[in-house]
């Protein structure tokens, strides 16, 4: 798994507006207190150290903020990297005041992002050394605004971004069932009046549901909230039925890094997990000025 | 410490914006799973209801999507109300494909803006119940973009926001200190060129640049990263020094729920804590569809 | 295939922008002809008529229109209805200045909408009408700034909407198997780092292409500028190869009025035609003041 | 006639907020099928090649989109020059990847343009060759959101824009005389209460309106929906009633490339024609990739 | 001459946002005295009280404002009205701390309008008492981003707006005029690639060169920094040259109350000032809390 | 009083979206004279040249916009600067065409902000010249959306900026006070629920009041609209009772060039001047062209 590609300049473009709106949030009008002690026109040097062992992601976003600000970066790490603590992620020199200016932004987006990819790659290092081949995915449980580099943090961790947005695929809900009466009325419903360019998921909380989804035609099918063995019966059945190839299995609801293996040796095909971005670790990582000219 | 108020339609209107931003990120061009498989004109009615002990927030913003969007929102509860696991947040009734699309953008601000109103209750509540006084506030490790949210549930929490932004007042840090070379520069320098209208606070690391900010003026001492040993010499000394009343200590760096209050016995005047921000834990919140018309 | 739906607000306010900042390109700072001659206060009622045999689409649009700026709107069509030349799409009351100064912008959305729609349903209703189920999809060569409503016109006119963005599905296209080598390549790579949650599809050139797409699992594959013979042979050997139900085949390029039943009896799944949204011929629309009242 | 100059750089500006907006509607998130299949790097060669005889325009907007993001352009055409099938419009080089993401973005406006240029060339030349003067005008039946796109390619074929919106001068329709009872009331209104930097226009259908219009001041009379012996009989009229030469004549409403000629021997100032730019058909011109390095 | 009309609510739309976007200027994250000190619910009544004479402009403005955020207005006066000190320009009711909060925005916008309107409306006034006709006009020397609003309180004044921006009307300025050789080369090649729709006016120094812009056809000829020796002398040159009628005269530079007559006397059609809205001397309105209740 | 750092980039990309803003507002579509008259390709160097006594500022401002533009910026004089009439602020030289579109929009950022670092640094130098240390200091009284350049401006001249916005400092004014029902009591719900990290100023009309203030803890006092009398026997009583260094005095309302030392000679800490922003008098400063090449 790849990760996003920053040396897209379209990418680069869209990207420099959130940014910009990021920075711009925090400044106001102006940084008062860098203006007022900080000489004009002094040089400054300074490392971006982690803290602690850590999955770095938000590299290629600071640094573009960092570059759009006219300040060099240097020995930059790239994303997805593990590191030690008391690593240095990149070094940034240029206008003192522009890298104090715009250290806490930076340090945020990064904090915030590597959190994110050292938790899924916890999980996706824990699958894989099972020996096991499920994917870690994320949900839309993502921080608002932060969409985008909320999933690409997943990505960066090793874990499938899941659905941007609601437009990208259908995916049935227990909502939407509870409305529409049953699954198959469902997902015919879904099948008749959506491109056939978009796949259609199910979420489904029984072994009865898991079937008729199959059977209706669903790409794939969400076991949602199921025990382990719940899980594991409905997979059963739907081999017998010899629906499992037809589908992707994803498995949903209540995975910790305690019971994940539990699931994944069941072979689903996805688990996903809202909590790789609903409740973020930030990673401790600061900013260190070591030395000044000017 | 009272809540942010939406009665004031400014703030209503700013919001309204930020919202919609939210909403759009999330829905793109269309919620194509609730369009294929809930009729036109169906009209549902749904709770939103809490998993787990919190302190809730973000009710207010909440509220103010779903009623721009048309909705009806009956029996809510008030910001900062503690709960206990499967009380019901609000009821929410109205065009059923309306509320089908917003719920993950309004759940993604519930359960975020509950985290951190939870965690910020609990620390405050610590303080108080050991008949302390000590103000617990947030900083700007904020996610990018959630500055507004993330500190009005620090406030509905109980805590104090701390500045807002780069421009609300003078913060002179380690950085800063590096470059402009001492703490009595530093401060001196704030003081002559920033408006009058804004306080003066400094981050020392050690008792003797303590003493050096209160005597050159600073209005705040932030004691970064010090051991409750060095922050109790340093109030001792401020005090023999007749200095400790005429500047605001905030202890900062390290804090845990752990430690929190043997920092808190010496009485600093605050104590802020990064981790409030940025290391959110969402609270489990969802929203069931109740019963449906139409 | 029903038409995108309104009644859900979140659509509308999203769609209130984009209507906002159309009516400003027209209007600029103000409509000095309307102010200059009609009396502030005057009242008028005016008919939106259609001049030719048409399907409208864009109906739900300019009432919005229409609303947002107070207007009262009445008997107005549905979206994807037939009519005959002099048929009244709606008739619109209040305010004359404003229905003078908004009647341009409203008329260019619906000239154009409704020129999609009926060049689609014109398509649609030829394959039906043999007894044929391909379905008619448009692609991605819409107006720059109207993809959305470009593809709601070819949904109103029933047709499907295939991409809305570059993020929703993976379209291997000519250029992209020319940079990097072969289809089976492209189809591997791109089902290796994509989410699970999109399909894959292709675009080939001759018969060979077509079965290495089929082989290395692609979703869709897109059958691009070949002749009905070609199209013919290539559908044939899938099905000799049991490959023909693994996949939807789309036909594409060159498609015209005149030959799109060649293609269609051979019975590909889609067929896409790039003039329904790239070349449209307006529909002859006009807005009419009937009476004044003020 | 010259082009609109996109040397001057506010131009250049305002065009690339433009530009950035069409792409991002375009590409959303990223271009998942580029990133995934386009190896990171990899350096190409691309020629823009126009399909069928055409007077290019967009070339300066596409070749400033693609310099936007990095990417050479070389040997590209001016815009209105008259090209033939097969024609090479410009050359690009640079990362594989930008070029693939931007390619659908940039033809969709190079087609649309071009083919307004081609429709109005054509008009300009058959006007030309008669040994005419009469100007071949635009109206505001524009895309929406393509106003300055869809003038400039006016412009470049040879065309005059007329006005760009409701402020840039006044133009009483017949819907403003059905309200305000008579032409010569609306001239006056407006002569009195519009600046003296605007000119006044008003559309009249009948020979006796006209006269009622050169009289009462205005400095443009619109025939609108006229035939050829009304529009005759009214010019000499005006001639004889010496007023020919006070206002500038301009004939619009069901002009086609048939009728034009009969319309331009009666020499009126200027022909407008709706299509123009309401019912394009876009040029077929395609982007193939030549060669890749890296 | 009448007033914009807000009661064209395409016009409000576009005004509503300016004046979200001044609002949140002043406000920032929100107003913390307002939200401290006014307990929520509370309900007031204010004035808007002018402490001298004055012509009110911006009260449409200030009240949609107002209502924007749930106020009442009552007993607003017509912009235009002239007032002595002491006058009760509005009065409006509802929460106390949304008027608290925009008090300061709707006042800086109705002190500046008004001032501007005052201004003109002395100067419309000076030349209409003396029996003459030429009209006062603004110019573009307007504060950057209040164009709409200068130019609106100008008119309120009394006076014409003049060009609202460079793409209006053609005016050839000395810059113009000193790069391209002279002023007939100028004006030909206007006249030759602008619109038809568009005035030509051109700006001389000399007798000269007013007579070479009459004779190449300008219909505007600005008469800029002359003595009003030298206006007279031109006018009666152009006079006896029978120039006169076919352009307008506008003279310009160095007009003061104090002069105007002098130039009005000579009766060119306009003098158009840029002190105008250059130089605004605001009007000294207040707002006065009433009463409250809650 | 250091001037506003724009070689600090955050702040220059800030500042370049409201310069492309002001610019857009100014252009429109296009400067449709500049293009016709003047050939493309044309080089010009012009001199930016102030006609009276002035400080400048906005120079920085303006530098940004022609460089923004791609043009050369030479001989720039630095903002604060006291000028003679006759001086070059700046030469530019580049592009003729961008130069000219560009002119009216630097000219009037330039000419308004000298106009209030005139006015600024005029009171600034009479109380200095006096031998006294009370600051100059603004309102926010500026013209709405122009906070930023306005507050610029006066620090330019000398002056303090004061609040930037109602979220940076606590500002109880008059009509507070007349709501909440006293001075103490508003200071000490300002105390308690606005963040530590602010200030909190009063405005009192009264001997009386200005003591509750103290008292009550307020950090500045602000004597509104009070005699210099009044002000005189307010500081002795405050001295009296020992509350002088507690708190910092501002006297605002009414002052003018005037009676300022009246009130200067007192020594209040502040003397705040709402028509520094409010009444500007524009500096009288124009673009000459010199020469031309191309």
């Amino acid at each position: 798994m790849e990760t996003l590609d920053l040396n897209v300049d379209i990418q680069k473009a869209i990207l420099q507006d959130m940014l910009m709106r990021f920075l711009s949030e925090d400044v106001g009008m102006e940084d008062i207190t860098t203006r007022a002690v900080i000489p004009e026109g002094t040089e400054a040097r300074a490392q971006v150290i982690v803290k602690e062992r850590a999955v770095v992601a938000g590299v290629e976003e600071i640094r573009l903020l960092f570059e759009m600000l006219g300040l060099k970066v240097r020995r930059a790490l790239r994303d997805g990297v593990e590191v030690e603590p008391g690593t240095t992620i990149m070094e940034v020199s240029g206008d003192a005041r522009t890298i104090l200016t715009a250290e806490r932004t930076a340090l945020n987006i990064l904090m915030r992002m590597s959190g994110i990819a050292t938790a899924t790659r916890r999980l996706v290092e824990k699958v894989r050394e099972a020996g096991l081949k499920t994917k870690i995915a994320a949900t839309r449980k993502t921080a608002p605004g932060l969409r985008y580099l909320d999933k690409k943090a997943v990505e960066v961790g090793g874990g499938d971004p899941h659905r941007f947005r609601l437009d990208d695929a259908v995916l049935i809900k227990d909502n939407h069932i509870a409305i529409v009466g049953g699954v198959d009325e469902a997902v015919r419903k879904a099948r008749e009046s959506v491109s056939f360019a978009k796949k259609v998921e199910v979420e489904v909380r029984t072994l009865d549901e898991a079937l008729e989804a199959a059977r209706s035609g669903a790409d794939i099918i969400m076991l949602d909230n199921m025990t382990v063995e719940d899980v594991e019966s409905t997979l059963r059945m739907l081999e017998r039925e010899g629906l499992r190839d037809k589908v992707l299995i994803e498995v949903s609801g209540g995975i910790t890094e305690e019971n994940l293996l539990q699931y994944a040796k069941l072979e689903p095909d996805i688990i996903s997990v809202g909590s790789l971005t609903h409740s973020v670790k930030a990673v401790d990582i600061s900013l260190e000025v070591l030395g000044v000219q000017g």
